[in-house]
């Protein structure tokens, strides 16, 4: 294996790692773990609601402190490292992103689902007048195929991007699926590609490694694991593979290290595990956000909720269509029991 | 990619992830879990005590029950799956290995350093002679080059064993290294070729799949990661990605994640994630005993752990050559600090 340039990590405990936290963060935690990710020489620290600037709402979970304040409180303790800011275009606004310019961040990672690159136009256009550093970010890439990907990349390069992320947003790629994808759009764009794992079916790691090996520079990891989900690719082990593998990030393990263990632990509020939720959904391929929403239709229809969450990722369901769920649950039931009634009317 | 046979699993819970719940497994917990694995359809379950028969010592850890008393059992609950038995010629005996055969243990998997096969002879024909099926276990098999792995897997076959299997005992292999020896031995021998990992590089699953790609087709996993160090492949993701990828195992994926998160997530005593621990044992690639050791000798030379566990992993060194770990620890005291004093006596 060769390998053309340095790897350069993003790390997003204080962002993905939100939604491990139930966006609890306090602008103390933020300082603690961006002081010492900066001493760690890591890249790029992107810091916001789990869903990204304007994520906090009763819809996606309110955060406990402004997340301007958390922006402000990493900027503040990061000589080395850069401050970035995630947004989905819809949750998100131009506002929120000067904002978040204005007091020192200097990345935006501009977020649509992988086939609609075309709602991120005006958002990149702007972070690239603010004089930002801007990545496109094509989520739950395990939905569209090869072509599609590399069709929604050129739009984004064709914005202004200087980097496209493949986003495993469920944990549901395989390597070859992550090799096929990175290696198609290496080929289509000019500007850095990127990969963001997340650990559902226990390869986060594996499948960074093939993105890497393919081509990909740029990569998300999360300390301690702690991101949504099963977590992403944690970020010290990542550090470490890659020195084993003669790839430098110019970041401090031991550093990185020490942070995970006597740090973020601490603030964890559960172990970052493959549990039987995190599992379904990888295996499934769909929304975390599903999960309730299928739990609570499989007790009114008796069936599995894993049944009803495997057909929402074959019908290749997305969010905003959680009507479906029930749609779902109601067929699953009739086929089980030849009747479609909710449990409770047929006791 | 395509696969030639069927996938073996091999669940190691109750033998691996005796070292997760210190030894203390009851007739209770290995009664129901083996139960269960049972009805789950897994072909092979392991059970002794970590270090395989005879393992419960001071040195070792003992066991809160005897391991025969285990062994019987999950055999009185296992009508589809067999139980097999981990014997590590030095620590088991032929005579551990005969009441093993006669309690009901249906595969013996014989276990030597990746160097010494031939002190397994007489343990594999014993085996056979028992009518057991047999496996030979190369274990730290990142600590050899793969034309000496070749040698050594060569002996195991001409002992009589059935399948051998490629151990990454410290989770310290890489992707590439995986695939350079599974296909090495694959060439060089006709019987079976089989793959453990652990995930202290959070590489299990994708060192797992890369063996698999090389024709590997016995895998070992841990249902819940209950094993030495950070766990192992974890089973029921493990057959989660087989199903996603056309592999058969025959095994029930739903009853699998059940038993993972309603009896095992139980017992367990800590969750099984990557910690500094875990991830300096991978990086370093030593043996998970080193740890304890290299922490006092820390201490007392006022040196990192880490930069011990490194050099005794860049030096090689095996169990049996423990005072190493203090004269290591002295070198790099007197490196730093230009004398090799313990700490206590310079302050």
């Amino acid at each position: 294996m060769t390998f053309e340039k340095e790897i350069k990590i993003t790390e997003v405990a204080l962002r993905d790692g939100s939604h491990a936290v139930s966006h609890q963060y306090t602008v103390e935690q933020v300082t603690t773990i961006a002081k010492a990710l900066n001493e760690a020489r890591i890249p790029y620290i992107e810091v916001t609601h789990g869903d990204g600037l304007g994520g906090s709402s009763l819809q996606y979970g309110l955060s406990k402190t402004d997340e301007m304040k958390l922006i402000e409180a990493a900027v503040a303790v990061s000589d080395f490292s850069k401050i970035a800011v995630l947004l989905l275009p819809g949750i998100g606004t131009i506002e929120d992103l000067k904002q978040a310019a204005k007091i020192g961040a200097k990345m935006a990672r501009i977020a649509t689902h992988v086939t609609e690159a075309d709602i991120a136009k005006q958002h990149i256009e702007t972070a690239k007048d603010l004089g930002m550093e801007t990545v496109g970010f094509l989520m739950m890439s395990h939905m569209a195929p090869v072509e599609k990907i590399v069709e929604q990349a050129k739009l984004m390069e064709s914005y202004g991007a200087d980097t496209v992320y493949i986003v495993d947003s469920a944990g549901a790629l395989l390597p070859d699926q992550v090799r096929a994808r990175i290696k198609a759009i290496r080929q289509a764009i000019s500007i850095n590609v990127g990969f963001h794992a997340h650990n559902n079916l226990s390869l986060a790691m594996g499948n960074t490694l093939a993105a890497i090996e393919e081509g990909a520079t740029r990569i998300d990891g999360s300390i301690r694991c702690l991101g949504a989900g099963a977590g992403n690719t944690q970020t010290e082990v990542l550090v470490a593979v890659l020195d084993r593998m003669g790839i430098q990030t110019g970041i401090d393990l031991y550093k990185l290290m020490d942070v995970s263990e006597d740090v973020v632990s601490q603030i964890l509020q559960k172990p970052q595990i493959i549990n039987r939720d995190s599992l379904t959904l990888g295996y499934a391929g769909v929304y975390s956000s599903f999960l309730l929403h299928a739990k609570r239709a499989a007790e009114k229809f008796s069936v599995d909720s894993r049944d009803i969450l495997i057909e929402l990722g074959k019908r290749k369901i997305v969010g905003g269509q959680e009507d479906m769920i029930v749609d779902v649950a109601a067929e699953l039931s009739k086929k089980k029991s030849g009747s479609a009634c909710p449990s409770t009317y047929t006791t």
